[in-house]
């Protein structure tokens, strides 16, 4: 066994679906979790920059002891994983191979649909994944860069989300996608309004993936937490304010936790 | 005279629509821009985080000996003037009080509406302005968080866009305004949505009045460029990657300029 928490972040709040799997799946694990709010979104910048923010974030993750960090951000996932990898000596989780292990077990026709922000689409990173988890599939991305603004926004099932995904959605549908990977750690909190425009299209909720995935990787290392502690230590922190941060997670978690503001830049 | 150049910034591109307007009105004078790109948008974070990411924008424009500043971003002008004005030796152009004045000269009724950013609105500032400025008048004051989201995607003439105006934009017409001041510099991208919602109510391009508020006090100054270069030297700079930069910049300023990316963390 291992009592050390386990790190989470997202370029802002997104990850908190993330975190709420992880809860009702681990509870006896401790998190800390981190939430770039000051930079958010990472959506639509380079895979650079992205980089550049998450190194810093593991940084200040790893002066926490954690004994696995888990990506809950697809566009830090898909842009900076490999760099992240090959840079720290730690245990990486990240949100993409799980959700396409789920696909791969839940699609019929092999024709799939992912959706995500601009940054992780044009990083091309899960058409590949699925290329190579699932022989034949036919694998179709769309960006969606309102979905985030829109969740964030709190309007999770108005006439404007609505027409949005309508927008977005119907080149996935028109190629008859039975399964589609919400690739966005905030899209989830949109699956009402995603719902009503797929219909019968089975919806892979990464955020769920990725706890399973956690949960089999610490019981296969057999590293659990069983000091049943019942995650009395979580800990959040965020680079901006922490007014946001209570709001969006009382909508995500139904539960108010307190964050802490802290300055990036001394982890350079 | 004076030939040094002005510079001009923004939290991301919504600027470009200040410098499209210097450019016609002054165009004689070089201009140094830079847009925090790899922050964007500074409209939902706080006044604290705001002020510490102009502050390295000021330290950076100043290394080109710039004559002038002007702060080309509501949330920074509502949210960190003050601060900047005194830290730094140098004038300063927010891009309110141009607006607030216009509006003086539009409104019959008295009756004034203003939208921005989240933090913009949160600030108080434009209210605060309008009653300073207009004797008796009421100021009613809306935040549209989406519009810069929208204006980014490019959706500047659809169905979505139309609706979300019409969901901000309702509440300022049940209060009879006959006149709105567009207070973001990206709202110009969605004027045509903007005036199809609100039908005869006068709008106030605030990019527009800052120029011509810029242009006089260069004339009062006496310290315009007299070289007649013709802008031959205005130069682009933002954090994160260009290519972002050159798709908007064709868009706002059906021109393309070339920007090169710089790491700000140097200019604490």
């Amino acid at each position: 066994m291992d009592s050390r928490p386990i790190g989470v972040f997202d370029s802002g709040i997104g990850g908190l679906t993330v975190i709420g799997e992880i809860m009702k799946l681990l509870p006896d694990e401790e998190l800390i979790y981190f939430g770039d709010t000051a930079r958010v979104p990472y959506g639509s910048k380079s895979a650079e920059t992205v980089t550049k923010f998450s190194r810093q974030i593991f940084n200040f993750l790893l002066s926490y002891n954690v004994k696995v960090i888990v990506i809950a951000c697809s566009t830090a996932s898909s842009n900076s994983y490999d760099s992240l990898q090959s840079e720290f000596d730690i245990p990486i989780i990240e949100v993409l191979s799980p959700g396409v292990e789920d696909a791969a077990h839940v699609t019929r026709n092999k024709i799939v649909g992912v959706i995500g922000t601009e940054a992780t689409i044009r990083s091309g990173k899960y058409v590949k994944l699925l290329e190579e988890r699932i022989p034949g599939v036919r694998a179709f991305a769309k960006a969606c860069p309102l979905f985030v603004p829109l969740a964030e926004e709190g309007w999770t099932q108005n006439t404007v989300t609505r027409i949005t995904a309508e927008i977005y959605l119907q080149e996935l549908l028109d190629k008859e996608i039975d399964s589609l990977i919400l690739g966005c750690t905030h899209y989830p909190l949109l699956v009402d309004c995603i719902r009503d425009v797929i219909g019968p299209v089975k919806i892979i909720n990464a955020a769920e993936s990725t706890a399973r995935k956690l949960k089999a990787y610490l019981i296969k290392q057999d590293i659990q937490n069983k000091a049943h502690k019942l995650g009395g230590g979580h800990r959040f922190f965020v680079s901006d304010n922490t007014d946001k941060f209570r709001r969006i997670c009382n909508l995500v978690m139904r539960q108010t936790y307190e964050a802490q503001k802290i300055d990036l830049e001394k982890y350079l």
